[in-house]
C-alpha cells in the first residue's frame, strides 16, 4: 500500500495546522498528549443509536431510503464496506472481532494485527467518501496531477491489548497538518466497556507517482478535501515524535541476516506491507525482551519503498535499558533500523517496552549486542 | 496450536468410518469427490431465517429467552463468540469479511488468510460445544487422560478466491474417521451468491500430551463425542489424498536458507502457526510460478512440531510441469518439504497450480532447480 511507503530521505516538516475544514479556527495549541482528556470532539461524533458489531454488509433493504448517498451531510450514512460514516464523513467507525489467528505467543492481539485494522479503517473511510479510485484518499485533482498520499510517520500508543473473542471499535478521522500534509487519528476502544486501548496518529504527505517526490497541496486539492477534514489537532504530536538515531558505526546493535521478502510479505501494490515491517523490527529484538515485556509505544518513520527484490536487514540498538530507573519498572527503549543491502534506509523506528508485570523486570537480561539474532 | 501439529513420523491410517453419531449407518461408499453434488446433508443444516453478516457479539437481549444454553438440541443456538450452531451443534457457521490486509499481490485473499479462518471456525465450533477447556475438541475423559486432538493431514481445494470487501460464509462439521480419528470438513461460500469457493477436509488423531504418541479412542470418549459428530463421509478422501515424495538425494529442488521462526510466527501455544507453514512452503516456489499461477489444491501432512528454536528449511521439487499436457493449461504440481536443520521432517505437502488465464501459461519458465530462491 502506498500508505506504507515514503519515497525519499527528505526530512519531514509539516508542523502547524491549516484549517481546511472550518472557518472557526481553534488556537494552535501545544501538542501535549493528554490521553485521558483527548478524544474526538463530541460535536463531530454522534453517539450510535444502537451498538453494532462487526457489520460488514448492510443489505440494501436496511439502508434508510431517505439517505442521500451523494451527500456527506447526513449524520449517519451506512457504508456497504464495513463501517459507518459519522457527521459528514468526518469520523469513520468500524468494529473488529479478535480471532484466534490475531493472537501472539502471549495470548493477546499482536501489534501487527492491530496495525492492519487501523489501515483497513482508513481504506474504508476513504472509500466511503469516494476518495479512492485514484489511490487512497485521492481527490479528482490529485488523480489528474498524478499525486497520491503516502504515510511518512506513524506513532501508536498502546494502553492495553485486546484478547481473543473481544470486539474492538476503531474510530478514525483525518485533518490538515500544516500546508502540505494530513494527519490521520485512530482511537481503538474495547467495544463492550468503551475503554480506550490504543491511540495512533499517522502523518501523510503528497507524492508524485512518477517522480516519487513530495508535492505541495494546491488550492484545488484543499477545496476538494475541505469537507472531509476535522478541525482539530492530531491526537499525538506526530511531527515532534522522538526518534533516536541508530549509530551503525558503533556496532552495538542486534541484527538479522539480510533477507528478501517472500510472496506472502507483499500487498496488492507489490510493496512489503506495513505489518511486515513490524515483524522485521521484532526479528532483531532479543527473545528475552519479547518474553518479559509488552510493546507500549512505537514510532515509525518510513524512508523508502521496499519491494520484492529488496534485500532487507533489521537492526536494533538499546536506547534505554531501564536499569537506571529507581523503580526498575520503567521498561526499555530501542532504536530500530530496516535497511536495504545497498545501505538505503527503509524504516527508522523507536519502540518502548514495559515489563509485563512488576517483579518480572529484574529477570530481564538483554544479551550482548552485535550478534545475529 | 495443537491442531497444527503432529508428534511423530508414524504413518497415518484411520480409513473407514465409524458411525458414532447415528444408528442409521450409510454405506461406506468410495470417497470420490463429487463437488457439484456433495454438500452438508440437508437434514443437518437448517436454512438461516435471515442472512447475517460477520456477527460477532450477539447482545444478550437478542438471544431468544426460550433457548436453553445447556442443551445442544435446539435448531438454533446463538453463540457469543462469532457464529451459529445448527441442529444440535453438528454444523457451525460463521461469516468473515475479506479485508485489505487479507489480500495478496494478486488482489485476492491469500490461502494463508483463508486457512486461518477455517481454523477459527473449528475453534469456535468446539468452544460452542463446550469441548474446549482441556484443548480444542477435548472431552472430559480426554482431559482426564491427558489426550488432545492434533491435525495430521489437511487438504484444501480452491475453486475461486474471494476479493476485497466480499463476505465469505464458512460451514464446518466433524465426523468419525475410522476408529481412532476424526475428520473435519469446511465449505467456504460467497455469502452474497452462495457459490462454493473452497472445500477442505482435515484429519485429526488423538495424542498423549506428555508422551506425544498417538492413542486409541476409548468407548468413553466415543460416548462423549457421539452427539457432536456428523454421520457422513468427509468431503475429501483425506486418507487417500496423494502426497508425492521429495527426493532429497536427487537434489533437483528449490530451497531456502535455514531460518528460525520469529516472534510473530508463533501462536498462543508457542508453536509455529499453520498459516506460517504455508508462507514457508511458498518461499521455495519460484516467483515466476506465483506470478502466473493460482493455487488450486494443497495437501499438507504435518509430521512434527515446530517451535521457536527450530531452524527450518523449505524445499520444493517439480512433480508435474504441465509441458506434456496437450492443452498447456493443466497447470503444474509441486512436492514440498519443510525440514529441521537436524533433518527431521516438519511438513510434507503437494500443491497444484493452475494458470491464472489461458495464454499466460506459455510464458511460464520454471528456473533451474537446486538454487536458493
Amino acid at each position: 500500500m502506498l500508505l506504507s511507503t515514503i519515497p525519499t530521505n527528505k526530512s519531514i516538516s509539516c508542523c502547524g495546522r491549516t484549517n481546511y475544514g472550518s472557518s472557526q479556527s481553534k488556537p494552535n495549541s501545544a501538542h501535549a498528549i493528554d490521553f485521558q482528556a483527548k478524544v474526538f470532539p463530541k460535536e463531530n461524533v454522534i453517539t450510535s443509536p444502537k451498538q453494532d458489531d462487526d457489520k460488514t454488509v448492510t443489505p440494501a433493504e436496511k439502508i434508510p431510503q431517505h439517505l442521500n448517498w451523494e451527500s456527506r451531510k447526513f449524520d449517519w450514512v451506512y457504508d456497504t464496506f464495513g463501517g459507518k460514516l459519522r457527521q459528514g464523513g468526518l469520523v469513520f467507525q468500524q468494529n473488529f472481532s479478535i480471532r484466534s489467528y490475531d493472537l501472539g505467543p502471549d495470548g493477546k492481539a499482536t501489534i501487527g494485527c492491530l496495525m492492519e485494522r487501523l489501515l483497513e479503517t482508513s481504506v474504508q473511510h476513504c472509500r466511503s467518501l469516494g476518495l479512492y479510485a485514484g489511490g487512497l484518499g485521492s481527490t479528482p485533482e490529485m488523480t489528474k496531477r498524478g499525486l497520491v498520499w503516502v504515510m511518512c510517520k506513524l506513532q501508536t500508543v498502546v494502553e492495553k491489548y485486546p484478547s481473543w473473542a473481544e470486539v474492538i471499535q476503531i474510530d478514525t478521522c483525518t485533518g490538515a497538518s500544516g500546508n502540505n500534509g494530513l494527519f490521520r487519528d485512530w482511537i481503538v476502544r474495547d467495544y463492550s466497556t468503551g475503554q480506550i486501548l490504543i491511540r495512533a496518529t499517522g502523518l501523510l504527505m503528497l507524492m508524485h507517482m512518477k517522480t516519487r517526490k513530495f508535492s505541495k497541496v494546491t488550492a484545488e486539492i484543499t477545496d476538494e478535501l475541505r469537507s472531509a477534514l476535522m478541525d482539530s489537532d492530531p491526537l499525538i504530536d506526530i511531527n515532534n515524535a522522538k526518534l533516536g538515531r541508530l549509530d551503525i558505526d558503533a556496532r552495538n546493535y542486534f541484527q538479522t541476516s539480510v533477507a528478501k521478502p517472500g510472496w506472502s510479505d507483499l500487498d496488492v501494490n507489490q510493496h512489503v506491507s506495513s505489518a511486515k515491517y513490524i515483524d522485521w523490527v521484532f526479528k532483531s529484538i532479543p527473545f528475552s525482551v519479547l518474553e518479559t515485556h509488552e510493546l507500549s509505544s512505537m514510532t515509525m518513520e518510513y524512508r523508502s519503498e521496499c519491494r520484492r527484490d529488496s534485500a532487507v536487514q533489521s537492526l536494533t540498538a538499546v536506547a534505554r535499558d531501564g536499569t537506571g530507573d529507581s523503580t526498575h519498572n520503567q521498561g526499555v527503549e530501542f532504536d530500530h533500523l530496516l535497511r536495504l543491502q545497498t545501505g538505503s534506509k527503509v524504516l527508522r523506528a523507536r519502540t518502548v517496552w514495559k515489563p509485563i508485570c512488576d517483579g518480572f523486570f529484574s529477570t530481564l537480561k538483554i544479551p550482548a549486542t552485535n550478534g545475529c539474532t
